[in-house]
């Protein structure tokens, strides 16, 4: 941890921040190891490229302090924070900050702490600093990230061994949850929507029950170690629905395509191209509603994002959703979803599972 | 949920806010009755005094449409928010707005969507407007929070009929966990501090296993139908540690003494002082590390603060805790927390258990 603080330090300088302020969260957890309790009460890690410490609320102190030796400038209730913050800035030699980077997930409250004491300094948000950073996965990373990968495969199993006509959605992702907490997983989210349920890419699992010929959309994932697992796979309920056959090798295809265009060096953007061009070839252009895909680490969603206009490059140790999906309004969604971890030859799929359509109930 | 909109507005007016944005969270939820789903996306419901429509991501319109029928200015991912954001500012003629409110637990780069476009407009947050409504709940509200109290109650006395010598933290907020899920209950926090770790106030609970003579505080609360519970008491295990029973004594006539002062017209410092005054006097002035309470409602911490500084005149239908406590390193904390609800005559407890400190083990 100390490594990728040092590491962050040179990253600030060679970018000309003068200083970077991080709110309890994936970041700062990534960065030192620990996460700090979060609330309204503002804490901040502040970092220049020769200096950290802390802007702590007293009651927090005692506990973090079991976690660093960094310097905390701590504030009380009565007082509030701003004369710490100021003495944090002085001590840090960053009052006069002329270039800061802001965790982009922090409360609006909490930066506007920072944006008000230096007004004159040019904003950005952490896309090129520790944003930066986290998007390359080394092999103690990636290791874990397959561990994960494994047991969301075998939650998605049970979910499908246990799949019948009649049951509700809920009662899936509860099958998903158990599956998920008998591997010491923390289940993380699982949509699971039935027939045109699924046709809402972020339906709200709820009281549907499966009927005959309905296809069913499972994206589900889970958390241990501090990382994260996502993967989305289709399965219908006997006979698959009219036109879905035909719709899941076009969504295939898609993925296939992404996947071929997935190499260090690549912008993300081609492999948002590639996908994009098979669904829009196929008729389907106007049901592709999202980006390809999302970065994936110790948090479900974080950069590169696969996107029509991103001009990331693709570098070895990148691990990102390839997603692309079709969804017809009453009728069904149809998404497939690989995460893949970029190595100097291709793309490495985490998951076992086939992406076939399975036959349950 | 029309009713609190149109409230909304009037209020916008009566303060001079020609702009109200609102993230996903517990204003929203509060506000509309529902609480579509926010990740890294910008969805912004913006209000002005004569209209209201939502910053939408493209994937997330579906499902929110089937709570709402407001305005919706949707975005793709591959475009971005801006272009969208602007058409949403122009119907709803704000595009040159002088004063805006934001939601203070906004996401920051979300924040920097509105305040980059209206560099020049005075911001506040929440505080004079949907904060202000939120502080005041009716009898309905009311009822809910009292049953939640009584689901707490039930959940700390399970905890002190399975506590015994031996056991860890981690194992008495299994039970407390237990004791609320077998109610209908969401667990939303668990702080169980045995010994010294109870000297921290945001102690993390661990494997520390309870010993004979240790003081054991428990802070939990729970959520059900959106509202949320409180309580913090006292146990111990055998007999008190030395100097345990006059420090119970002062903290719960500090207790008191904030109950006494906590009645309609009375500014919320008020309680801070009263409490503070016994603990000071008592000699234990510096062991007092936090405010004395906060609001409790949909969030576990919202507004009224009562802090030593806070000008918040109390009005009927408030709520809040009053939970001051002493902090010996090393030795034990102690803490006793009330919610109260303010009547016209006086505050109204919620919970049903003496502050007593409970002999188990």
């Amino acid at each position: 941890m100390t490594d990728r603080l040092s590491r962050l330090q040179s990253k600030l300088s060679a970018e000309g921040v003068d200083l970077l302020a991080l709110a309890p969260g994936a970041h700062l957890a990534w960065l030192l190891g620990f996460n700090p309790h979060g609330d309204e009460r503002p804490l901040l890690f502040c970092v220049t490229p020769e200096s950290a410490g802390f802007l702590m609320p007293a009651l927090e102190a005692d506990s973090a302090r079991q976690h660093t030796d960094l310097p905390f400038h701590c504030w009380v209730d009565d007082a509030g924070p701003q004369a710490a913050f100021d003495a944090l800035l002085e001590d840090l030699g960053a009052g006069n900050a002329g270039s800061i980077a802001l965790d982009e997930t922090m409360r609006a409250d909490h930066a506007a702490l920072v944006q008000d004491r230096l007004m004159n300094a040019k904003r950005q948000f952490t896309e090129s600093t520790v944003g930066a950073m986290r998007m390359r996965k080394d092999e103690a990373e990636f290791a874990i990230l397959k561990h994960n990968a494994q047991t969301a495969d075998r939650a998605m199993q049970a979910a499908w061994g246990a799949m019948q006509v009649g049951m509700t959605e809920l009662e899936v992702a509860g099958i998903v949850k158990d599956a998920f907490r008998d591997q010491g997983v923390a289940p993380l989210f699982w949509i699971i929507g039935t027939g045109g349920n699924g046709a809402f890419p972020h339906h709200q699992t709820g009281e549907t029950r499966l009927k005959e010929g309905d296809a069913v959309i499972m994206d589900i994932g889970g958390g241990v170690d501090s990382y994260c697992s996502d993967i989305t796979r289709m399965a219908v309920l006997g006979a698959a629905p009219e036109g879905f056959d035909e719709v899941h090798a076009v969504v295939n295809a898609a993925v296939e395509a992404a996947l071929q265009a997935a190499r260090p060096g690549v912008k993300a953007h081609v492999l948002d191209d590639a996908a994009r061009a098979v669904i829009t070839e196929a008729g389907y252009g106007d049901y592709f509603v999202h980006r390809t895909g999302h970065g994936l680490g110790t948090t479900v969603h974080e950069p590169p994002y696969i996107t029509a206009s991103s001009q990331t490059v693709l570098e070895e140790g990148m691990v990102f959703s390839i997603e692309p999906g079709i969804y017809l309004p009453d009728r069904f969604g149809l998404r497939l979803e690989e995460i893949v971890y970029v190595r100097a030859d291709g793309p490495e799929i985490l998951s076992d599972l086939p992406r076939d359509v399975r036959v349950v109930g």
